[in-house]
């Protein structure tokens, strides 16, 4: 358990595995004011060390007071992680002290001026979405069109935590891969979740299969998105979670920033930002790149990339994007089926090759299938398993896909696993500098904690997309449930730290209306991971995607309506 | 009158000032079989002249039979110009003996994936417009888009005709800045007009206003867009109008054009056709260029163009396509107002500077002002008023306006004016080889024909835009009423003769939906012209529009929804 720093400071706190610190901050959204508490207090809080029975009592009280009772008080800052001494405060820091830019500044009829031209130029340059108030929007394309929901204008970060997502992104690259060629690993770490979570435990059956028949993928595509939040008080990037399946908007954050750069260029004289601090974005073309030499390596001329999709995608566009890429540089055909198609048309011959529709494919990408829902049928799973016996190339494999789930995350957030797949301590040192707090609910201690200071947590499920995440009082309730009826259902779940990151004042477009609002952000920086057997050829970070969110929404998914994509500024 | 053509063959016929010759053909759209009636016939039918007095009881005792009768026979072919002889059809025309490429015979399958491809890359590109069905899609940018109804594969077009209407765009252009400089015959030729036309004769007022004056609009600036049709069995190329004011489409066009090449490219293995033969359209680079060389003749960095607006309009984004070109290779500042808007906020300071909103204004270029409904109170008509006293360069001046109205291209028409305004004799046959018969309402002897043979003409009053033009059994009924009303109503028409153009198969896009329909096309060619007192500093023709519209539909707006953008492809 725990985030297994390699280094801890001397305040920093042992339980058996795990090494932690905490410190509390009430969460006045716009205060600066901080730490209420002295981090002593909770030092010696957690130097307690509970027996089990003493834990399963404590907690059984504590669910007998609380179930059906009012929300608890509001919560507190968790820093989980080597405390952070103010003299190895980061450099590229300096701007949180400063008084950085603040668009809620800017006089109302600019802003009007600065949207006007945001939205002609997302309207004319495919920064579109299928809007939900259009029945056939995310039917075909061309009809119901409205611009992406987007921030006015980029967000500030610091360069340092930049440079750090952008340099850890292809050591990620090389632990899935590794991670996805140890499919014990996989089995075990997923055995417990697997009796609980019927998706999980399907995706690990079509594995076991692979694992059973001894399929070896000599080609391994990766297109990934490893997403992280500043946290306020520590100054850390911490990362809450790797997409190994469907990472979106590798299309549209890369418009979002060129429409940063150009705004910040047209309202120069009005905004004074560099255009150059917002970071050219090369994630559609990076993927495509990826994709494209991944289809070379299957060396079949007339086959396809075939993208698995949704049968309604309001997000298509963004799939679109790197589709024309793949068209117009690589002169490579893409194909868009649904599972339900694949099933249909779908089959493989004799040498593996997958046909779908007639066409042989050389590469699957899924921008589909990571979802319960993407699967109303046993026909999409048959579908799911057609694709992983055949020999295109998957982007991701089944194990891959499985390397990215949360429970593999925290698996490997223990101490010394990381170390059982990768070699230079360096790159071990810069991931786990990456890893937030992260538990398993069979860690009693923790669960204590949780239930004792909700808003410290996280409850996450196996499960992609916004939407699914537990939060505040829910998280008590929910371990108090899961408790109280006693089943193995706690498996479906992992727990994380809360991150608290800096709020900030944002101007966000949505509809063709613009709003001020306060909104904390996520950074995601792209991947792209291509090998065939023992012949890296491509191991890149590849562009970024920034999305900013209302402070007092807890999801982050901007095809949901919760957040809005945004670009960087760097500071 | 006629269309006057400077050489005629023996089987022309002369009439006081009108050189016409005639032939019939049942309109039987797919057939090819020609001439039911011998040209012998109507030329002697033709050249009997009746005296006015004879015409006029002959057309009342029509009105009597005919008023509330059940509409005439099938519409006939009018041929009116020069006959061509069959060794005289023009070399290119080769195409139309040909079985020229047939749209409808492709499959199914193969359409739709043509049609998906298209949809996708007018989506990302900006080949959008506002949607009908979307409350705000004319108000917000970036709200309620919709692909623009766009043909899936371009038209052939014989590439000598193609030649031609390039060629005659800049002496048209000319001819235009020479006829907006003769403020007497402008007021002469629309004196008719303006007593029954209330929309021309406030145009006149202001122009009045202008000569009493003495306004000299010392740099003159056009973009204009000469409409074409190629009649079928004259193969001449025949004027429909000359637009000098709101030319629409050239942002759009260009798209197409881009679109038609790439889907050649893309399916050139089903469709053997070569991209190549779509000519490069580059309207909306010309249209900027000509925009901003005028403004740096205006010479003030920072005066803005204007961009005068309907409060609604769903065609803005073809509108943004030039603005964006401007603000991105020019620097230059457009602002978008409506008449309302430059009246409430607009005035001229002492040296004639026009400042609206605060901003000085260097060209005002309107896409809106063409139509009455643009002018719903006297707040708008005070606001074309104050720009046209200011020393802002109108795109176009009232002048430039009036010298486009259909009165003015009728009066053009007649034999021996274009000599008033052009000295080259080579352009000036090179214009009239374009003109279709056109005539005035105190033409008798074309009325009584008009009535007989209303399919073969088509009543235009002076507005711009679709919808207005009356066809078929409907002429003949109107101009009996008029002849029984006997008032001045109809110096509000011209009467043209109606082309019939090839009608062709085609794959119309609208709505995401393709359909195949039988089709008639309309070329448009933009010409751009900019000149300082003496200088003439660009006078080019930039790019092209086709249109094609359901051979049934008779009005040709593709935003009014009865037609799709399309592109030429030479044959």
């Amino acid at each position: 358990m725990g985030v297994g720093y390699s280094s801890c400071s001397s305040r920093s706190l042992s339980f058996p595995s795990s090494t932690c610190s905490f410190s509390y901050c009430p969460t006045t959204s716009n205060s600066k004011t901080t730490c209420t508490f002295s981090d002593k207090s909770h030092s010696n809080h957690l130097l307690f060390k509970p027996t089990s029975k003493f834990l399963q009592t404590h907690i059984r009280k504590l669910a007998q007071k609380t179930i059906g009772k009012a929300p608890s008080s509001a919560p507190f800052f968790l820093r989980c992680g080597r405390v952070v001494e103010p003299m190895e405060t980061q450099k590229g820091n300096d701007f949180l002290q400063k008084p950085s830019f603040d668009p809620h500044s800017i006089d109302q009829e600019l802003v009007q001026k600065i949207a006007y031209d945001a939205l002609v130029w997302s309207s004319l340059h495919g920064l579109v979405v299928g809007d939900r108030n259009s029945q056939r929007s995310g039917k075909v394309p061309g009809v119901g069109m409205v611009h992406a929901p987007i921030a006015l204008l980029p967000m500030s970060f610091p360069e340092s935590h930049w440079k750090q997502a952008c340099e850890v992104a292809p050591i990620f690259n090389e632990l899935v891969d590794r991670v996805s060629l140890d499919g014990n690993f996989l089995q075990e770490s997923l055995s417990r979740t697997k009796k609980v979570d019927t998706f999980t435990s399907r995706l690990l059956d079509i594995h076991s299969k692979m694992l059973e028949i001894n399929k070896k993928e000599d080609i391994r595509l990766g297109l990934h998105r490893s997403d992280y939040m500043l946290d306020e008080q520590t100054k850390l990037l911490l990362q809450i979670e790797l997409n190994t399946i469907s990472s979106s908007f590798p299309g549209l954050s890369c418009l979002v920033s060129e429409l940063h750069r150009l705004l910040l260029l047209q309202f120069r004289e009005h905004l004074l930002l560099d255009p150059e601090r917002v970071p050219r974005n090369n994630a559609v073309n990076g993927f495509a790149e990826a994709l494209a030499k991944a289809w070379t390596e299957y060396n079949n001329p007339r086959a396809v990339i075939m993208v698995v999709v949704q049968p309604e995608e309001r997000n298509m566009y963004d799939q679109h994007w790197l589709c024309a890429v793949l068209k117009e540089q690589y002169q490579i055909t893409t194909i868009r089926k649904s599972l339900a198609e694949i099933d249909a048309t779908g089959e493989l011959q004799a040498d593996g090759t997958l046909l779908v529709g007639g066409e042989a494919v050389a590469v699957v990408y899924f921008r589909a299938g990571y979802a319960p829902t993407d699967y109303p049928s046993e026909f999409e799973w048959r579908a799911r398993l057609l694709m992983e016996q055949s020999s295109a190339i998957k982007c991701p494999s089944i194990a891959y896909h499985l390397a990215g789930t949360k429970k593999i995350q925290q698996e490997l957030a223990k101490p010394g696993v990381l170390e059982g797949f990768l070699e230079n301590k360096d790159d071990i040192s810069k991931l786990r500098r990456c890893f937030a707090g992260l538990w398993s609910l069979d860690d009693l201690q923790i669960i204590k904690d949780a239930i004792e200071r909700p808003g410290l947590y996280v409850m996450k499920p196996q499960r992609e997309g916004g939407g699914n995440n537990i939060y505040g009082d829910d998280v008590k309730e929910t371990l108090l449930r899961l408790h109280m009826t006693g089943n193995q259902e706690d498996a479906a779940y992992i727990l994380m730290q809360r991150i608290f990151p800096a709020v900030s004042p944002a101007i966000l477009m949505r509809d063709g209306v613009s709003h001020r609002d306060q909104t904390i952000s996520e950074l995601g920086v792209y991947g792209a991971y291509l090998r065939n057997k023992t012949k890296v050829i491509m191991n890149d970070n590849c562009g970024y995607l920034m999305r900013t969110k209302v402070s007092s929404s807890n999801e982050g998914g901007v095809a949901a309506g919760f957040a809005v994509l945004d670009s960087i500024y760097l500071v």
